[in-house]
């Protein structure tokens, strides 16, 4: 007898599993409920509508061919029905009630093998104010649709609650409108769980040097409204943004009622909780996409994940283990990658932070480099930052922002922490080299170089966070600028412990320098300023260490001139 | 007492090496010879002078800071002797005879440590007329320099000699300057090394689309010329292209003659032989860079690979090991990337090809994606090829060549490859997704899945090589259209097997098709024709296969209607 597939959400993970299941068994009984009528939309691209970049609405909902019922039926070889609701399953007899939400109609729809791909739903915070007519949430196509509206109509001034992957894509959209955008973060610098303080506050600049404002560090507290609109967010500590247009994307919450209901284990995230083949606790049920928990491949700890890409895979797992296939979902590395404006942003693996509360002692790189060689037209920065134990040498992390292409190197990295590389094996890589593509060391070996010198006690970095606590404080200690005078005056610290010995003067000055004080060398990339660490330590000075990343990495421009 | 190195040679891997060993030994006495009177320049960047996309010719030199023996003295810490030529290495004694080629006096030169990175050679056939004016290498600075004047003055129609990677980078730069350009290329297909022959002959149709010829299969046997300038060249078997420009561009070959006259071991390759340290059969001397062989991670063989990024390398390597860290090379996996017009191509790991000659049962996926998600503007097809041992599933080799980012995916496959990856470790990667950046399942990892259809029996693929020839051949089977009528009438195969059936209708038609033949289902980029594979392998059709990439990577325009 066919086999009868039953699989709960229609846009991502759903469709997947069942287009695979379709291929791998032709006798297969395939239904896909969706409770919306839009399904296999892309999510991911709501940004770029709201942009004006994709400017046909159909094409987030597939383009030329739009993927509804018929498609699937005609092209995919599966059964969608649409604005179907599951509403409850009953595990002792294997059916599914659902109920049909254009007929009201409920009825009981067997099942031999389950798939719950539930998805998420945005979190929306119980503040007076959030149901004002002017506060969206940016989740399925029509919201997109409603805040390019508001925009169209006028909306100028936009406040965006939340500064995670989604805050930040959308307001680069909202930029390249013309719109005033203000980003309302919670804590204390934008998305946390990607970069560590430094690397969000060089994002943040940036975004600041667009006219796109930050407020950090307190919950947003109330939406003021007047006359049913929405006209201004107010912070817990008293701070207030006027606006025609709010946003709220503070990010998803796994939709796991279905599961909770019919006993299913829900994980430590808040997820369902899946084994390696993504079964649930009952053997007959699996769950995938944004309703499912992810092991960390880099901690082993399950974490909640939701991404396009991981949603994808998750489905064809599942078709394969409905299927006898039996194959296993490796997890995943923590990656993500976004855009904003011209700024190519991402991270994978775990930031310097996760490191600390992980008590795992960490040895990390901050490197400015060019994406491919400056003498070719159109080479950017990007800087990279490298996350390693400094123990065991292996890769953890990796973090990158600029205008530069960081995002081919987080693929990489990406890569070379799923096989557990250390940071000898990123820096080995043999990596296409062209100078239009990538300059002869690639940023990402350059970096790893970095780590290998600080391993092997051949280099000795001070962090931006640290500079900037020794300037606040009242440390003795020496700032040596070692680039040209003429670098030197266009722009450099303020501190008046700040010296500049160019490169070439060094060896005939540096009895100026005191040895038994600290001595922090920068330059503008930082490779000047640690090979001058390098030739102070061979002159017999003890303490010198080079400022991380130096000029170009430097997140705190108030500390320097002009 | 300070440690002597000596490095002969001052292009790429000497610098490296005598700026590492400054930085690991402050004491040490680093000296640099080189014949020529330029060094630390960039190879790699002549085809985009010729072009003018590099307008300055001191950007080729190190741009703003030329790198001398000034600069190398004041910034680096070490000694460069330019228009220094080593003669003969005194290994009893540990000195190397120098000539000062300005001064005409010879000299013993000490070492305790001598690098040898003496580099390579353009090849020049001895054919006739190779000597005459108009006929250029492309080697260095000045012979980019002869060339970029020689299209300023006039010369239009070029041919290049040798299809290898600096005869195509060439080629793009000439044609972008509007030279009627002539690639000849003694093997039946370009870049043999690097692309299989449908790869390689999608490139050649996207030259030929640019005005750009390719003569194959002929080594060229004379250079013509008229009062001493050349104005043709010949083939063996008798072709002849009028030329005002000749560019020999058929390789490099290793200088090793300094090594040999001191018996140093050479290598099967003609390289100096190493071992993983670089030490060369004298294990004070070390050789790196474009005259040393690798070891090839895939294969394990001895490799002659010269580039730039490997010379890197190799100069950080034989720093380390002159000073005791014994750092290990760990090899080269073949990885090379080029820019030919708007076209980016690369291949990393080793060719199908090549896993026949080495007896290896390949399988391979030829998939024609998008780099990034097609309803964002400025997405780009790139085509893939993937090779995979079937037996083991490790990943073996990877090209691309399109408009679209293949180079990104050379890089994550050369990672993978470097790890040991197998086909399910690269289709698991958690690369980066957003939709501007790759598809919800990133081109690679679809290419991937097709190999693990393939290895689990659930896909069959007929390439396009195998097509072609059952195309020629009188073998009775179906070749089955699978797209609409609208795709199939703008253009489809002109051979009478020729049959359309849209997916939408192969349910209700697949009557019409006879199940005693094989029927090779076909669509626009595969994905279709893959589905009807299975589909029809359900309707109990036992020999069906889609051809591998479809019309988008089909390579032989000649077999299409229109």
């Amino acid at each position: 007898m066919a086999k009868k597939i039953l699989i709960v959400g229609g846009v991502a993970a759903g469709p997947k599993a069942a287009a695979r299941c379709r291929r791998l068994d032709p006798e297969a009984e395939i239904t896909v409920v969706e409770r919306q009528d839009l399904v296999s939309y892309s999510g991911c691209g709501l940004p770029f509508y709201i942009e004006g970049v994709i400017e046909d609405y159909n094409q987030l909902l597939g383009g030329a061919t739009i993927r509804d019922a018929a498609y699937f039926r005609d092209h995919r070889g599966f059964t969608v029905l649409d604005r179907t609701e599951a509403k409850r399953i009953n595990r002792d007899r294997k059916t599914v009630t659902v109920l049909d939400l254009r007929t009201g109609e409920t009825r009981e729809h067997p099942y031999d093998a389950l798939v719950l791909a539930t998805g998420a739903s945005p979190i929306v915070p119980r503040i007076e104010g959030v149901d004002l007519e002017g506060v969206h949430r940016l989740y399925n196509p029509r919201d997109a649709r409603a805040i390019k509206e508001a925009v169209d109509a006028g909306a100028r001034r936009v406040a965006i609650v939340g500064g995670g992957l989604i805050g930040l894509e959308t307001c680069g959209a909202f930029a390249a409108r013309g719109c005033q955008v203000t980003i309302l973060e919670m804590m204390n610098q934008l998305v946390p769980n990607l970069l560590d303080p430094e690397m969000s506050q060089l994002l943040e600049n940036y975004l600041a040097s667009k006219g796109i404002k930050v407020v950090k560090g307190s919950p947003v507290s109330k939406i003021v409204g007047k006359q049913g609109r929405a006209t201004a967010v107010e912070t817990a500590d008293g701070r207030k943004v006027e606006t025609d247009l709010v946003v709220v994307a503070i990010g998803v919450r796994p939709n796991v009622e279905l599961a909770r209901d019919a006993g299913l284990t829900i994980g430590p995230t808040g997820a369902v909780a899946v084994d390696e083949h993504l079964r649930t606790s009952d053997p007959a049920i699996y769950a995938g996409g944004d309703c499912a928990e992810c092991t960390h491949t880099v901690t082993g700890e399950k974490v909640y994940a939701p991404m396009g890409s991981t949603a994808n895979k998750h489905g064809r797992v599942i078709a394969d283990n409905i299927n006898g296939l039996e194959t296993v979902f490796s997890g995943v590395a923590g990656t993500a990658v976004f855009k904003v404006l011209d700024w190519h942003c991402g991270a994978t693996g775990i930031t310097e932070r996760k490191t600390r509360q992980l008590g795992v002692d960490a040895v990390t790189a901050l490197c400015p480099r060019h994406d491919y060689s400056e003498y070719i037209p159109g080479a950017r920065h990007t800087v990279i930052k490298l996350v390693a134990d400094r123990k065991t040498c292996r890769l953890l992390g990796c973090q990158a922002v600029g205008e530069g292409d960081g995002v081919k190197r987080i693929d990489v990295a990406a890569t070379a922490i799923k096989f557990g590389s250390n940071i000898k094996g990123l820096a080995d890589l043999d990596l296409g080299y062209a100078p239009s593509y990538s300059t002869a060391i690639d940023a990402l070996a350059h970096a790893a170089n970095v780590l290998r010198n600080k391993v092997q006690g051949n280099a000795h970095g001070v962090s931006p966070l640290e500079l900037r606590e020794m300037l606040d404080g009242g440390r003795d200690f020496v700032l040596l600028d070692v680039r040209s005078r003429e670098e030197h005056l266009a722009q450099t610290f303020r501190d008046p412990r700040t010296v500049n010995i160019p490169v070439e003067e060094l060896k005939s000055r540096h009895a100026e320098l005191p040895k038994d004080k600290l001595i922090v060398t920068f330059c503008a990339t930082s490779v000047r300023a640690y090979i001058e660490e390098r030739t102070l330590r061979g002159l017999g000075f003890h303490d010198v260490r080079f400022l991380d990343g130096s000029l170009r990495a430097w997140p705190f421009p108030g500390y320097l001139t002009r």
